[in-house]
């Protein structure tokens, strides 16, 4: 029953964690991170593609923020969710859900936007409309 | 003329760039993590110290947020401050500030708090009066 | 008819590449590292419960090296195994190997041993014939 | 006295170390890493440029191996240097030594090479004589 817009998992590694025998916060956002991308490129469209399509730099992140619920600790492992998408303007308002043997662990967002270097390689952002089509394919999410 | 509480610096490696050839913003997180600890350290109260003080686990994060200003390159150099805390009941917010050449970076904020774990080895948060105290006394500012 | 010790796998994130869009050299030792230690925990010995049984720091790296054999990128999967174990006197030398679909494209070892603190909180070596018998028995391997 | 090559140094960061309280032994290879790219870019050849000027991938890495000699913790200072330089054929020999606190706490190497993609996006190394003579200019040295 769950509504998730995608959902992976990962390991949690000896050296992710501290010296407090728990995961260095850190890491969640690399995770996080790490969510994103398997969600585009399970979409066809790692950022290599995205930089090549859109003469773009990539998706890159404008904002992120984490709630850490629960410790792990080496061994445990996380299951990342994309619970939803807020497509806006220019960004894209990605949420995330992560859980450990059905317990919530961690829950946050990053806010995303499409950049592209202008001729004196100045970072700006470009619509998303197409990105946005190409994410929203139903036939994409056939699993 | 600053008033920032807390100021260290940091050099944008190359392995902290990714792909776009820009800071991997995880990485942003690692400085932030490392300023408040660089300040902790530069008190007089490291998390070893913590640990053993209150027998505690640290003075662990409950959330994290941050905002990407400009893109960092490798070899840029990045200065990061504390420009204020605050003490609520048991937790603590530090806000924080990263400029490079003078211009800003990335902001954000942590909340921290003192973590111990009970009898079940469930974490739970217990006051920080003493580590405020401890943390506040003028002539640690002595830079 | 492999006749590995033991093989698990990861994912090559985006987060995991540089600027040249491969896998930036230091995540392999993670990867190593982190082989290491599923495995170890597969055996039932995490690097918590081998500090508590012999009252010891854990089974830390003394000596690391890796070859590079093929470049890879985000979303590559890398495949990595244990490939022999030599026990010495005080010390594990562990070798692996990793390939990513079907190519080799790292092999490397690692030199182990059982760290205990003397009263002075200085690090030495202590045997490790029980390790060994625990990470021997046959029934553990069954995969 | 030293006739070290170059010199550089971290600061041991909290997040650096792992569950034993000491530096989780990959962050050696991160440092010795950047030592290079330091290096690097201090005789202004930063990773882009090298890219640039050859039409190469980068300067990377085919080998890498480190000894850990005693186990540092968060807030140790750690004093990079390359110690010596061998130019091979299509390959360079980094040595490497770091100290704390004037105590030796690692040392390893890293082969290098300039790597550049064919036309089939195959990474091969190409002569690097003009990248040594940039390097080896006496006047880069003047710290």
């Amino acid at each position: 029953m769950s509504e998730h817009i995608y959902e992976t998992d990962f390991i949690v590694e000896f050296g992710d964690c501290d010296p407090a025998g728990i995961v260095f916060y850190v890491n969640y956002f690399k995770w996080i991170d790490s969510t994103f991308n398997r969600w585009l490129r399970d979409n066809g469209l790692g950022q290599d593609l995205v930089a090549a399509r859109w003469n773009a730099v990539g998706i890159g992140v404008i904002e992120a923020k984490a709630s850490f619920l629960a410790p792990m600790r080496p061994g445990d492992n996380l299951v990342m969710s994309i619970t939803g998408i807020d497509w806006l303007d220019k960004t894209l308002r990605i949420n995330y859900h992560g859980s450990s043997s059905e317990k919530p662990v961690v829950k946050g967002f990053e806010v995303r936007g499409l950049f592209k270097a202008n001729s004196d390689n100045i970072l700006g952002l470009i619509p998303m409309d197409e990105v946005r089509n190409m994410l929203s394919h139903e036939n994409h999410y056939d699993r």
